[in-house]
């Protein structure tokens, strides 16, 4: 089994969520079983979002540093629970000569997988992964057809966001109105691009099919550490 | 804030655990209060109880090397969420240069801090902490009486670590006995040497007062890492 490199803290609620998947997920007896993982909570990374759609601190740097340091602590790949910095996708795998995995892309993948061509896809994230078009055109490559909230949904999306990363918890009015108006456009599923967000929804009860980008991610990730994953919590997920 | 370094993965759910507290406990408003934090899940290192209790494989080697990959990675210190790893501590401690907290010091200091002198403590731990006597030495130095569970009640309690290992979580019979037997021998106070009790007891509904390892050990990592604990969450762990 490869050492699981994750390079998170962006939040670090959303870091402990994608750890904690990718121990459950594992059909594990012993501690032996699991996968050696080196996880980087590298809360000091500037901002994604305040970069992409203000004035921020270009966080690129950052980000390169903490992959190195993963790759050169003895990571066999790299997961980056944080769909926003994947607006830095390309520098970071550059960083490094270790595969970096790809959220949106898999998360794009995943819902092509389940949904036919054509289908509405309601995106829910935050605003510079919005803005930059992240899943638009990784959906629209899927042949899917990509939907925003406006733009006062949006804003409602985001403050929320800032809000989980500021200890908030349970289901959140904005968010509940950003997925009613999604829905209300017709989408057919919508996506969690923003690994703050499965902390603030109930997937359970959601109105229309959820794809949870953090869930694709831990998937994928141990599949490519070369770990089984666990049937009894894929059949417990299919049920949600 | 320095770096926290976290010598994990004994077991992986109990580091999650422990990942989750450091994150909990602080009050923050956005990913940059949060200290950053180097985490280790080094699940293949040997299991501890089995060589200290029969003829498993010495672990020494793989945790000072898991501790050398956190120095270097820029960890100002190393945080050890496993009490049976602690019988190793001298050589953890001697293979790097940062501090290495005690979990077990601080816990029997944290006992000594709420229960005064000739109080009687029970110790639920592994097998292997018990064997070595880790808490018994560090709650007399303190002038406190331990007091371990009887033969068959500690080989239930490993068992159930064990279980908790593999998977298992909420109360477990073999736990509720094993406090029971403490409880009836008088003691006043219990202490969860092991990382992977707290996930399967519930400490809200006691019959006496217990001082958890984990959340004495994320304390102390935050405080010597120079971050403000939430005081919210001091409140609600008080009310326990």
């Amino acid at each position: 089994m490869d050492t699981i490199g994750v390079l998170g803290g962006m939040g670090p609620a959303a870091t402990v969520d994608f750890f904690a998947r990718l121990v459950t997920l594992v059909g594990a007896e012993r501690d032996q079983d699991h996968p050696p993982c080196l996880l980087y909570s590298a809360t000091q990374i500037p901002d994604r979002t305040r970069h992409l759609t203000a004035d921020g601190i270009d966080p690129t740097a950052e980000l390169q540093r903490a992959a190195r340091v993963l790759e050169q602590g003895g990571a066999g790949l790299i997961a980056i629970p944080c769909n926003s910095a994947h607006a830095f996708y390309g520098a970071i795998a550059d960083a490094v000569s270790i595969p970096v995995l790809d959220m949106i892309e898999l998360a794009a993948v995943q819902v092509r997988r389940s949904f036919e061509a054509g289908t509405s896809v309601g995106i829910l994230a935050a605003s510079g992964t919005i803005k930059m078009g992240l899943y638009d055109q990784r959906l629209q490559a899927a042949g899917l057809v990509p939907l925003r909230p406006g733009e006062n949904a949006q804003s409602g999306v985001m403050e929320a966001i800032w809000a989980i990363k500021a200890g908030s918890r349970g289901p959140d009015r904005r968010l509940i109105l950003a997925i009613d108006e999604l829905v209300d456009r017709g989408v057919g599923v919508i996506v969690l691009g923003c690994t703050e967000l499965p902390l603030a929804i109930d997937q359970s009860s959601a109105v229309v099919p959820i794809v949870d980008g953090t869930a694709v991610l831990a998937r994928a990730a141990l599949e490519l550490a070369g770990v089984t994953i666990n049937d009894h919590e894929q059949a417990r997920e299919a049920g949600h």
